[in-house]
């Protein structure tokens, strides 16, 4: 423990004194991002004016110029790019999953070719066989599974209360379904999508193959998809399944985080983060993945102007490249921070989807983990009470050494699976006050953090 | 106080002895609901083969049946109906709100006549003059209002975290507004819509006259369409409103509530009740206000049978009739309840959306807050938080006796004035999850008020 207990209670001291001040603060961040804040504005320029944006596309391209051009407006006090390079897999024309029944009548399915899949180079044509568990895949083994299509059909777990948990427990049949089925012979994979839901949406994602075996196939149908598939399988209603997919992956290719920041007044080489990630998936518009935590870390900045808040330390928001397919904007953004020895005392991330905030989820020490907990009374009356131990998030992770304090954004996730992925993940479908609220409640983070400091840093400076 | 600090202490670890065994009847009570409840379907039902249904119309009959077939399908021990009078309004087929600029150019609004207007008996036109406060009405006076059409446009302020506190401090324009207008000589009254987004909806609702007074129409626009307006009005743009409005109030006609028990295998003489209001308002379909409450009520008897718990008290389901413009139903039921002398240990009301749940709203004495405070930590791990003072129901709040405890579902607010009394109020709009999350919390809290019984009421039985 690198600080003191009494330096500790002193801090406590200081804070409960300083708690007046802070909930009038908070208070005036709160009715600021509630009546005058530009996020809901951004997302819907984002979504409406520039789309989807999978890495190495165009639309790529112009959300990072869109992003620029926006930090620039916002009167930072300094814009730039970091440029790497990211992997650049298009869909094409084609996706088509279709089957028929005995009598030739053909079932079209909804479905999505999962990110990273080869193409079927015409048509991939099969006997299906319904998988339900890994342990399944290995009793059929070698001898039912090969040369037939693999259905992954395993649904998410409604009984979890958090559905990130019941994703958690389910997505490995999509990363993995492939490169598991291929062993025991598949020529492709489809797999049930990743949703609570039961609806015509199919929901893409990422998949990956090992590098020692051959790569097939892999699609999602929708959940009613699924459900109707695996009834036509039980009543033997089934001939041959057909998969024919135009997806493939190209050259890596130039592509860029765009950062902001307000330079800080008193420690400006402690750089306090605050972020999400620019790229989506290339069906939907990303509104919830992750348009609205690069809205809301940019709201973050353009409050602490708009207040006049003049914070002591450097407040960077990054709105990173490739969470999606390849973290690749996350990892080069450590790399570089390592490198430059630049001193990051706390990264902040938003990515599970703009809906009404419930706390925060906190990767960090004990010490750090209670730290913030003495917060939590400042945030009650804004009705957030999660301030749990947990996750941080895809594009901060990479920053961890065991020092710095990382936190996500947690906010209710009964409904992010519902568009996560998938063509409904659009503008129309985030409340404007739940994502000004998960705004506001990022900005008083960091505005307690910036004063306060945090303890096992390095440096501990009020 | 009628129980003693020892009785309570002894209470209390009793409870916490069984705190294990209570958080694994709560987990099954969640399993069931999230994996194999029927409140979703009911709501389904109810809002498409139902649809809206205002006390006196037709499909508030047709309701009533629905709502007792369904309980007699649950296999309740006892269903029945308790009749009573409800006013029976009616919008008719007109209802215009229109403006034309100086170039004869017709603005037709999106509105809705509020629910009690008399109509308009042909066309009412005048002049219109804007209103965004009380005070200004009374500057405004009788010199500046005879003969005028006032349009009250005070947002709901939206820097309230709850919206149920922006909509209190708002909904007396819509309430009051043409029985104070017309005292200063106004002949008719345009609200804006009671909801903080900004859409094409009108919101209907219920409005009030003095018996003093004249009466004159009344009708909600839209938030847009009163931002248009609004501007049309700043820039001179403007000439004369009209009104067409063919609504009117028929004769009280015969309606019902509609009750469902299982019996107490031990205190049946006590009653343990949960509810909603079938009746809704006659735009949408009542999907949210309140088909969600009243399906997760039936749900909570559902689970008890379903998970074979015999409750030690009587459960009553009850699907209040005339919430909406009366409250008819909550007055007659309370009335019969003095009358007979039944006993009313707890009752719990449903009514603020089908929205993921937050925790509850508990009214009543210092003693029974604390008490049921001491369940907090078994919602806990449902991410429930809110164990406060606070307002109950419409519908039950007629029960208090100052004995009675009175609790409220309390649900993330966030999203219920989007949808509230509007046309978007339907069966797509209720996230299925929310939806039995719901249910689950008050099948919970009815769990443990059965099992632990209350302080402070005529009885304390375990």
């Amino acid at each position: 423990m690198k600080v003191s207990l009494k330096i500790l209670l002193l801090l406590m001291v200081v804070q409960s004194f300083g708690q007046n001040a802070d909930s009038i603060q908070i208070r005036t961040i709160y009715d600021f991002n509630l009546s005058n804040s530009s996020c809901h504005s951004n997302l819907k320029s984002l979504c409406k004016d520039i789309g989807h944006r999978l890495s190495g596309s165009q639309s790529a391209q112009l959300a990072v110029e869109w992003a620029e051009l926006l930090m620039q407006n916002t009167n930072l006090d300094t814009v730039y790019l970091q440029s790497l390079m990211v992997p650049h897999w298009v869909r094409g024309d084609v996706g088509l999953v279709y089957w028929k029944n005995k009598k030739g009548t053909v079932f079209q399915t909804s479905c999505t070719a999962l990110g990273g899949s080869v193409g079927t180079n015409g048509v991939v044509e099969g006997d299906i066989i319904e998988i339900n568990s890994w342990e399944q895949l290995e009793e059929y083994g070698k001898e039912k599974i090969t040369g037939k299509i693999v259905f992954f059909n395993r649904p998410m777990n409604p009984t979890y209360i958090s559905t990130f948990m019941a994703y958690g427990n389910c997505v490995d049949q999509r990363h993995q379904g492939a490169s598991r089925a291929v062993e025991y012979g598949a020529i492709g994979v489809i797999v049930r999508s990743m949703t609570l839901r039961m609806d015509k949406n199919p929901h893409t994602g990422s998949m990956g193959y090992n590098d020692s075996t051959r790569k097939i196939p892999a699609a999602a149908i929708s959940t009613k998809d699924a459900h109707e598939l695996s009834k036509a399988i039980k009543k033997g209603e089934f001939k041959q399944l057909s998969m024919e997919l135009s997806c493939k992956q190209l050259e890596d290719t130039i592509s860029y985080n765009v950062i902001g920041e307000i330079f800080g007044s008193e420690f400006k080489d402690e750089v306090i983060l605050v972020g999400g990630h620019l790229d989506s998936w290339d069906i939907g518009e990303g509104a919830h993945d992750d348009g609205a935590g690069v809205v809301q870390s940019l709201q973050v900045l353009e409050t602490f102007k708009k207040l006049n808040i003049s914070p002591k330390r450097t407040l960077r928001c990054v709105m990173y490249m490739n969470e999606e397919n390849g973290n690749r904007g996350g990892i080069h953004y450590a790399d570089m921070v390592k490198k430059s020895g630049e001193f990051h005392l706390f990264a902040l991330e938003s990515d599970r989807g703009g809906f009404s905030p419930r706390g925060f989820s906190i990767d960090g020490t004990p010490l750090q983990l209670n730290y913030l907990r003495g917060f939590e009374k400042l945030f009650s009356p804004y009705q957030l009470h999660i301030f749990d131990k947990g996750y941080s998030g895809v594009d901060i992770g990479p920053l961890n050494d065991g020092e710095i304090c990382l936190v996500g954004l947690v906010p209710d996730s009964q409904r992010y699976f519902d568009f996560h992925h998938a063509p409904s993940d659009i503008f129309e479908n985030v409340n404007k006050r739940e994502l000004e609220l998960g705004a506001s409640a990022i900005t008083s983070m960091v505005y307690l953090v910036d004063k306060y400091g945090l303890p096992e840093s390095k440096t501990i400076k009020k």
